[in-house]
């Protein structure tokens, strides 16, 4: 039985506008000086999926990038999108694909842009959902123990010990929720038994297409001629033709709020999607004033500020606090720390506005 | 008699960063969006003193901006110091050219840099300050009705009625003040006699030369042989000696604090010196969340913003209140509107940290 991991790295991440671009997407940056989120993405599973086994699934556009900054991922292992349909028929491609080429395979599927501080410990969740997930009809996603009542998150609530008690365990899931309001957030809090949706999965091939035959029987039928011509001359002839057939879903709706056997393994390995700057700027080292400075940046009775200059600029801050800068060639944004979230609105009104070279 | 402007056009407006720089200060922005401030002090004379009868004092390094800028003033009225020596020799040298020129001459000296909103209620006032100016021995200054117990000015008491049923009339000076804490300015301001140094004079040739010969004599011997070769080649030759002979000091200091009659005009025609980002913004037309934003600036859930952007950029505010975002083409500001006074010291900062390619 050999791991696989299905990357998926089709999304724009407008809330990091105006760093991130229609043309250079938010995984694809170099958000904390190191290297870029999906190539830290590919990193941290060393030990577990080498690079040969690691499945890119991105938009077309972003094969070229993809290439060049995963030369260790081979060719073969990139997935192009034709056309961007959300997450089941991102799965259900992987899922042909794999099936095609190692019918006993199992895979993790994972977001290409977030970040996690404890890597030993995501393994080691990794491994008990893996093994799981080699039980008959099975899929299993890791839910975050959450800090603090989130409201940009999904939670799952599990049946199981309260969270603090919770063993590294695969616990079956109760219910998902969609991403609550402030009180509905706390409730879960307090109730001890929700978790943050990762939006990161488990399953073997064989189980995710036969679930995806059950609950999402148009997106099954749309890749099987995939599987069939994959990896021949024939499959960039059917992908268009699948996609485009393929129902607009997510998988969480599509197939994991619908399935009988769903667990859940808590993950607590220091995780965070890097959602917005304020995300980047909590993640970040900050000097004694509580500032994160990237670039030439000079600060005068400021402080708890996030400010990234990509370019030559001087940037200077007087008496500022709490705030986010950021400035590329052509877009400077800056914003209240506490408002980053209303950014991606800003990039829906450069698009209502015919300001799309800015997007 | 005729009447002359001297406008004095040295400084640099260091709080005017980073728009003003060494190479381009302040008097040469276009601040308001219609002409650069130094044309608009000449525009304003209009009808008073044509350009023909205007005298630039500059840096040699701006002689040539001042042409650019001000096609209308003659050449031989562009007065290049050699060295930045304070408003003492400034004077002399105007002083010495003039009475070359006309010995019956009267000399109104404005800085270049100021802004005026009631210009026929500015030309009433020099009108009566001219008219006092030819009575022996007597120096004038505009002293500007305070709206507010600033520490910004240098303050001037008069004797006469109090601000509000004062005449538009010359009225003896009791005191200059240097610029006060907030506790003397309002001490100022309740007391009812007292007036802003202006930085504007009006007096005669002949009688800022005796008055420079009584208090100042060194400066007043240095620009002797400069008015004897002015308007000859020779005076270029004795002119940077003048300079580097004359006393490093201001014309309040050295002259109109120790002189027995110097009379005062109050002055009520809309006046700011635009020190800083904060007074362009309070002079700057605003939407209706009072926002003053000029290039290609979108606002978020932002209010009473100032927003400069020089170049094509797309500069967005997102939850950003009272604050002021000036960029260039090499660097950006972005500060505090109560904090714009405290520009000065970056570029203090800038020099004192080899970063000169910025100031």
């Amino acid at each position: 039985m050999a791991t696989y991991a299905v990357i998926m790295a089709g999304g724009i991440g407008s809330r990091f506008w105006p760093a991130s671009r229609k043309a250079r997407p938010k995984q694809f940056l170099n958000v904390f000086g190191d290297a870029t989120l999906i190539q830290n993405t590919v990193a941290r599973l060393q030990g577990l999926v080498p690079p040969e086994r690691c499945l890119i699934v991105t938009h077309e556009r972003y094969v070229q990038q993809t290439k060049e900054q995963l030369p260790a991922v081979p060719e073969e292992n990139i997935l192009a999108e034709p056309i961007s349909r959300n997450t089941a028929p991102c799965i259900a491609y992987a899922g042909a694909k794999l099936q095609a080429r190692d019918k006993d395979a199992t895979m993790i599927v994972l977001p290409a842009d977030h970040m996690i501080q404890n890597v030993q410990r995501f393994h080691e969740t990794l491994h008990v959902a893996i093994e799981a997930a080699q039980a008959p009809e099975t899929l299993v996603t890791i839910g975050i123990q959450p800090t603090h009542p989130a409201t940009g998150y999904g939670y799952i609530q599990y049946d199981g010990p309260s969270i603090d008690e919770a063993a590294l365990d695969a616990y079956p899931v109760r219910t998902f929720a969609e991403k609550p309001d402030v009180a509905t957030a706390e409730r879960f809090i307090d109730s001890g038994d929700f978790l943050w949706n990762s939006g990161m999965f488990i399953w073997r091939a064989d189980t995710i297409m036969e679930q995806l035959h059950t609950h999402l029987p148009k997106a099954y039928e749309a890749f099987q001629p995939v599987r069939e011509a994959a990896d021949t001359p024939e499959e960039q002839e059917v992908l268009h033709t699948a996609f485009q057939e393929s129902p607009r879903i997510s998988i969480d709706y599509g197939v994991m709020e619908r399935a009988d056997t769903v667990r859940v393994v808590p993950g607590d390995f220091g995780w965070s999607d890097v959602g917005d700057w304020r995300a980047v700027y909590e993640l970040r080292d900050k000097d004694e004033h509580g500032n994160a400075l990237e670039g030439q940046v000079i600060v005068h009775d400021s402080s708890r500020n996030y400010v990234q200059s990509d370019d030559d600029r001087l940037v200077v801050l007087v008496g500022m606090h709490d705030t986010v800068v950021v400035e590329t060639d052509d877009a400077l944004l800056v914003c209240k720390r506490e408002s980053t979230q209303q950014v991606k609105n800003v990039v829906e009104y450069l698009h209502a506005h015919q300001l799309d070279e800015y997007t």
